[in-house]
């Protein structure tokens, strides 16, 4: 048996429970939510290492093994399909469940296949990246993308349980894992002022995937997730903080067409932007909005962003979180304490995308 | 303003108000829920009376308005995604509701693109046949076929506003209503004997469409459907009773390949059948078998279904509510009084599937 922390994310029906440490993996079999004792596997090639170990767990228990592509570019309702129709040619009963093993992607495209299979069957989260492991994989949103934006099509459909196990992170390209670390420094931003400093103090050790101090980030961000998410499962108050970075994120993300950054790096400039909106509308001193800004330089380079006013405004104003009201967004008052803004002007957010940098 | 009787369906965030009575659809302004106030009108063209009605209702509030084809051929993803696309085409928000007016096919494909569009928006339902008003309409499950099999693939969603208005179902063709009032009657044998001998006793006046017999058997089916779904919301336990005559009802449909038997008239072999294990497995007395057998009878004649066990056994052995136990089923105990019995053999299904007859 591994050693091993465990998280409990909301109650009943809509609960997961999250067991984060190294090695929880090897535990999958007697960790792994199904009623049944059968499982949907659902993975990438980019995971191969984790899914081999997995199957190797619940060998003879799994009834479909569907690989999809995790581009971005591939999050798509005919991605979520073609799980739907594996699961239902194998047979699948709502007494079975999912498990979805790799990145942002595998864990939205099969949570949503889940949510919508049968109406709805458990699932269960393996994640491979950083990026899942602070964020994706706990929360129980789940969805696709559409010619229109991203995430349009989802569900909320929280997985039964998570693995957060930092070694199937071993064999992640740098790229992946330093637009990773975004997210996870983003959680500790908004929610953890002391895991924030422990964790940029270790960011050396952290960058050469040394397992302590990546374990205990990743850990730390997830339970900033859990505790926020627990508070407000629907997205009706609190839990709009986590998407600090992403309003203009997502907005960069899709000018860029998915292809030119990756979430992660994309979510980096979003941050600066509304760092300097923070500055300006929250009072965050220079101080804290300078080492926000280094450490996401030392997480860099990031390829830059498209700035574009014209080509941004139409995905700002596809923003699900708009309202009659106009744009909500999260800005920081100090490093750990963030606040929703309701309502800030689309032309806000473009002059701040105009002159976001990570310089100080 | 009209005359009108409110059913409260489950509490809170998924509950329903449900507004029966002649009339109510000249309400629909002040009756529907959107909290901007803006609707995705979602229609067929069986049901353009009625939508016509709506549209004037609520003139220049109307983000997009789009008309699916609501055979049940049609119940597919693919529709789903054209109501999806049109209200993401339109701008919608998360505060906009969609609002579906039409029978069966529209409800589900409408209700399940408003559970997934944007995480889940609220939606309306105005049914226009006698069997969604009775039945489809109200209890929250949506969703959409699939090749492997009805009702594949949806989500428990449940309607923030129901208007039952049978003026809605004046224009009906004949064949139609008699394969709705099938539903209508099926609520009454399952939860409410004196609401069936009332509506036994009014046939022929239900059948020539006198409005006060048939809103009364049309709400009181609807009270039954209410009265149950609130007790169970997510089909754990008791909500199954709703399923009398459907296990066989939905594989005489998919046998048929959803053009040979309307929906209404599959469930009503379904209950045939389900009438003859009845009487051997629960005490179901000939007197009450003969009543509903008649009954059936006197709302036909319907297509005869496909019969042949080889046809009939791979979609009874998809049905979603089979487990590692075998299938479960409905059977009557007296009319008015139903229970679950927890696996029947699959050959036993297709064996009163063989013998089911309409006859006394």
């Amino acid at each position: 048996m591994s050693e091993r922390r465990r998280v409990d994310v909301g109650t009943g029906e809509s609960g997961s429970v999250v067991w984060i440490g190294r090695g929880v993996l090897s535990d999958a079999a007697s960790l792994l939510s199904s009623a049944s004792g059968r499982f949907i596997l659902v993975t990438c090639a980019g995971a191969r290492g984790a899914a081999d170990r997995v199957r190797a767990c619940l060998e003879g228990r799994i009834l479909a093994d569907v690989e999809i592509d995790d581009r971005e570019e591939s999050k798509s309702l005919d991605t979520a399909r073609k799980v739907i129709d594996a699961a239902l040619r194998s047979g699948v009963r709502r007494d079975d469940a999912v498990v979805a093993v790799g990145g942002g992607v595998v864990s939205d495209v099969a949570g949503f296949a889940a949510a919508i299979l049968l109406r709805g069957i458990a699932w269960n989260a393996i994640p491979t990246t950083i990026g899942a492991m602070a964020d994706a994989a706990i929360g129980g949103k789940t969805g696709v993308d559409h010619p229109a934006g991203k995430n349009l099509i989802g569900a909320f459909h929280p997985p039964r349980v998570v693995l957060i196990d930092t070694e199937a992170a071993a064999t992640l390209p740098e790229r992946e894992l330093r637009a990773g670390l975004v997210e996870a420094f983003k959680a500790a931003w908004i929610g953890d002022s002391a895991l924030a400093e422990r964790a940029e103090a270790a960011l050396p050790e952290i960058l050469s995937r040394s397992p302590e101090p990546l374990l205990d980030l990743v850990a730390g961000a997830a339970l900033v997730k859990a505790r926020i998410v627990s508070a407000d499962p629907k997205e009706s108050g609190t839990r709009r903080l986590l998407n600090f970075g992403h309003t203009l994120g997502h907005a960069f993300e899709a000018a860029g067409g998915y292809r030119l950054l990756r979430h992660g790096e994309a979510v980096a400039w979003g941050i600066a932007a509304a760092v300097d909106l923070s500055r300006r509308r929250a009072g965050l001193s220079d101080a804290d909005a300078a080492r926000v800004k280094s450490l996401l330089a030392r997480l860099g380079p990031f390829p830059e962003p498209p700035r574009d006013p014209v080509l941004l405004a139409p995905y700002l104003e596809r923003d699900k979180k708009s309202s009659r009201r106009g744009l909500a967004g999260v800005l920081l008052e100090a490093i750990g304490r963030a606040r929703v803004e309701e309502a800030i002007a689309p032309e806000e957010w473009l002059a701040a995308a105009e002159r976001a940098n990570l310089g100080s």
